[in-house]
């Protein structure tokens, strides 16, 4: 059973060709303090706390053959981490809308990958405590459609890594359901993985349940249930999608709280993100996954996503110049 | 008992009278991709990991009096800081010695503050796991010094607020002995406080032991003994300066774990920081301090630590132009 080639139509030159850009934008296009600038000429002030302090949330939605995916999800859930952060986006959503094809249309990118975020900006010189006394900031860019697997390691599966060093950030330290630059632990977690010739890791709570992976939800599948934690993750917008998928293809839902021991004797692993949708996981900690179904359940949901996404499912057409 | 008048000696034109500057420092002075640039115009690119994954590590070093305090320290726990998240610092020690020095040089500044970090820099295009294809960045900025209380706020003594809403990140998820832009458990608390009336915070871990404050080590002293968390917390210059301190004024040192019970039962609480050095706190949740003492012991070591510093107490002094 052969996973839809992604990679094939999205990055081959005949499939989805760039559409007319400015040769400034070759690189991707930033937008910051009103302007749309080159993306590698774009520069945070040193002083902004969204730097020095990864005092900011931020939300990247993708666009596919020319569509953004779930666009008003993403503005959703961006509008709910702002309020988490107690951050006041200085756009409204219409302006936000704007933007982001703005963004893409100079670019002229089909399959892209559109980053924004509120940091809190400079710190007040009066009483830095104060919170109504920041400026938060906006900032946005685009660049080409970012993979976390790609067409070769998806087929195969990804060989994921149960972190053994390092915890999730709980979520009473930082909220994960407001998307945040909290990344050290998810990063060093990766960087471990690779140290022992695995892909991707997940990290798990301090009493060993699941929480999520870097930059990606988890899900698994057991006698016919599928399964995803509640609680100490990113509310992803591909793990909404999948909520569909899942049902569309019989499985039964369970969004609760899963020991990483569930997790060893699932029948299928997958992992899901804006940056690549539905990824199979092929091993966990070296062993193969326990299943003989060869991922049949995660394969159908994985084409279902892609051939759904190029019909229109849930996607905004951007208008390109 | 009155305190030491830092911020008279410290911010009153005529007693530590700004040096020589060109007027394009005028704010401040920052170094990165080898040139000194005026802080203001310091950008970082947006596409930089240390902004958008927190994936950085830093320290800020003071000048006093035209002096480092503590600068081969400094720079030690940035060594430390480095290998814990895996960071290669692109400049050595003896080039950050001079870098450091010729911004508060450039700056003119006798009291500052000196920022500098190192961030992974780029997501390589290869294979953003592998740790080894980073290219580590370094960034460092001065601007004038900053205290987390002024005069006025030491004098009477900080309101501090037991974080109700927020515990501190563990160490398991990121490593605070190693500094870094992890913020936002830290900010939020400090919003909470002021909501509530006060003026800074405290964070617990999830079992109700005290941690650190943002940007500063807490202390207590409880019949004699002087008491500080052993983890959970930056391992602060200032709390290893206040280790000197205690000793001179015959306490007892005890760093261990504390339970935030042992805090509410104490004769003196202090914070300690390089923003601002030796912090008394006046009252806890609203109520004051137990101590009939008017924070004897932590003023007499107030006043050591300043008029240390300014003879020259583990002091570099800056060659201004």
């Amino acid at each position: 059973m052969a996973l839809t080639r992604a990679e094939e139509v999205m990055y081959s030159s005949g499939a989805h060709p760039r559409h007319r850009h400015a040769p400034e934008f070759e690189e991707g296009v930033a937008f910051m303090f009103g302007e749309y600038v080159p993306v590698e000429q774009a520069g945070v002030p040193i002083t902004d706390t969204g730097f020095m302090q990864a005092d900011g949330t931020y939300d990247v939605v993708s666009v596919s053959k020319g569509m953004f995916f779930r666009l008003e999800d993403h503005l959703d859930r961006f509008e709910r981490g702002c309020d988490l952060f107690r951050m006041r986006n200085p756009y409204s959503r219409q302006q936000m809308r704007e933007i982001c094809e703005n963004l893409v249309r100079l670019s002229g990118f089909q399959d892209a990958y559109v980053w924004y975020g509120v940091t809190r900006g400079q710190m007040p010189h009066t009483d830095r405590n104060d919170v109504n006394l920041y400026e938060c900031q906006f900032y946005a860019f685009v660049i080409p459609y970012l993979f976390i697997a790609d067409d070769q390691m998806r087929e195969k599966g990804l060989a994921l890594h149960v972190s053994q060093s390092y915890i999730r950030i709980p979520e009473h330290a930082v909220d994960p359901r407001a998307k945040n630059f909290h990344w050290m632990d998810l990063k060093l977690s990766l960087f471990e993985a690779r140290d022992k010739g695995h892909d991707w890791s997940v990290l798990l709570d301090v009493d060993g349940n699941l929480t999520e992976c870097p930059g990606a939800n988890i899900f698994f599948i057991k006698d016919g249930r599928i399964c995803t934690p509640a609680n100490g993750c990113l509310e992803g917008i591909t793990r909404l999608a999948t909520f569909e998928l899942a049902k569309e293809v019989g499985l039964e839902l369970e969004v609760g709280r899963f020991h990483v021991s569930a997790l060893e004797a699932a029948d299928e692993i997958f992992l899901t993100s804006t940056a690549g949708g539905i990824i199979p996981v092929g091993s966990l900690g070296g062993k193969p996954i326990a299943s003989n179904r060869e991922n049949a359940y995660t394969r159908r949901m994985h084409d279902l996503y892609w051939t759904k996404r190029w019909a229109g499912w849930h996607g905004t057409p951007v208008a390109y110049d």
